[in-house]
């Protein structure tokens, strides 16, 4: 496939803090950028900027925060086209400081939002806007809202500055006509805006819906090296460079920072396609008693786990 | 997706058997066979009825060889209403035995085969239907294959008394257009067959590509427990009864097998996706390589096993 619009977006640091409680550290945080920048990517977000009211720095690290000068200290010295992206909770804004875009090592705000806090991310967005920063709209759970309410929101969000909107899978359910059929309702009710695609992988369909989004129209796509990512994970970033034709990328330099580092860091922490994941996935259910389930030593009791959530949806 | 038409088979046995060389226990064929069989899964393929000219026995398990009197020792006294599945390589048969059907507790014979030995496929489905056994083609490494060349095979399998012909995706190749492309193709110069499907896992995209074989009017889709299969593997059984709607398949039995059996042996045999695979996939090529590299110190040296491969393209 090959679409000279199509951008790709790296949420290794982003998604994957969110199995460590944001704590990479310098060298690996380094290594990924040097990594996804020398590949081509076009953009790498870091984590989140959150409020250390709500979220407080004794239990988090450096990446739920993602000061200016902290991404600073990672990028000096890296020569890099990559731009660099950070993610908001529109329903989280409290203290965080946003400078001007011309005083910070940020291009990109996403804001990530439910259906109920649209008002909140709207908000969020123009604000960004106002200094100077791309901005993007992440709607989670989509799968578990009810259209209408959806389809109302979108068309709030076609009057905000925000240049992009992502249709985000959060609970790795959507199969490709669910896909089709949202990058169809986010086209009509965004028009002029450029839908993006965030997928999670509980049903092992990361990668083929993003595939999807592309082929209806997506231009820009989130992956992620080896998949990593909360729960099942999200698109590997590796199979995605392997299917997009376009010469800008180079696939070695992701191949590296998975052998140097993914693969050891698999040994520590835990992501990937596993039972429990593929059972809230299918059942259009959040991640939480699977992520929660894989902490016990009942991690492997499938039988025991479907039977919990399917006994607790009727 | 629900449509009553659609058949399930299960290839723990047949698939998973390519990475161990078919030595399962009776214990664990057992329970499989106890598993889907509660699970109201339509067939199980065993293994492969091999020569024990070309395979001797002192290298293979009782799987390579799927004796009658062995699936017998299995089956005896289990409850079941799924129908027993052999493989036979079309290019490899010598002296294998072969008796009536109603002699046999063999249902349905799936002939494997090259576009270039579909000569020989032909005349052992024949000599099958004669015998009173349902039959399948399954022409492999498609992907690989010219385009005119599998048209003319198609052709000549349209005449035979086949029921089914398998598009078989044995590089793990296809992303979603492809499978559309062969089902077209498959249907046009089919007549009157039923298509099937049976996809590798090297891209991560078996179960996508299955629901889209589906979707595109395939009604017998292959499946393995957790995905077990050679390399990167198959279509997770799971995935596959989790999305057909059919009230006739239970989940409860399929995930009592992966817990009590597939995670312990996930620990002594290796499948599933990996990055070798997916180099191979996205490259179009058979998975010989990566199956090899990952017997070595090297397994890990993805840059190394990128250029080899790639050199070796040019």
């Amino acid at each position: 496939m090959y679409r000279e619009e199509i951008k790709v977006l790296d949420c290794t640091i982003r998604d994957g803090g969110l199995i460590n409680n944001h704590y990479f550290t310098d060298e690996f945080v380094r290594a990924v950028y040097k990594g996804v920048s020398e590949a081509g990517i076009d953009y790498i977000e870091m984590g989140y900027r959150s409020s250390r009211e709500y979220a407080p720095p004794s239990e988090f690290g450096d990446w739920k925060y993602c000061d200016d000068e902290t991404i600073k200290r990672i990028i000096d010295g890296i020569e890099s086209n990559t731009k660099i992206s950070i993610m908001v909770d529109a329903h989280r804004i409290l203290d965080q400081e946003f400078k001007p875009v011309d005083e910070s090592p940020v291009d990109l705000i996403r804001v990530a939002t439910y259906v109920k806090d649209i008002d909140k991310a709207l908000a969020a967005i123009n604000k960004f806007h106002d200094l100077g920063y791309e901005t993007c709209c992440n709607i989670m759970a989509i799968s578990a809202e009810n259209e209408f309410d959806l389809t109302e929101a979108l068309d709030q969000v076609a009057k905000c500055p925000t240049q992009t909107v992502c249709v985000v899978d959060s609970y790795g359910y959507f199969f490709s006509e669910q896909v089709h059929h949202m990058m169809e309702l986010y086209q009509k009710h965004l028009p002029g805006k450029r839908i993006g695609m965030h997928c999670h992988n509980n049903q092992q369909l990361a990668f083929a819906n993003t595939i999807e989004g592309i082929r209806y129209g997506s231009n820009l796509v989130d992956g992620s090296l080896y998949g990593i990512g909360r729960g099942a994970g999200n698109c590997p970033l590796e199979l995605l460079v392997g299917f997009l034709k376009n010469p800008k990328f180079k696939i070695e330099p992701i191949l590296k920072v998975i052998q140097d580092y993914m693969i050891p860091m698999r040994e520590e922490l835990e992501w990937g396609y596993m039972i429990p994941y593929a059972i809230t996935g299918s059942l259009n259910q959040h991640p939480r008693a699977a992520i929660a389930v894989r902490q016990t030593e009942n991690k492997d009791k499938y039988v025991e786990f479907y039977s919990d959530i399917f006994d607790h949806l009727e």
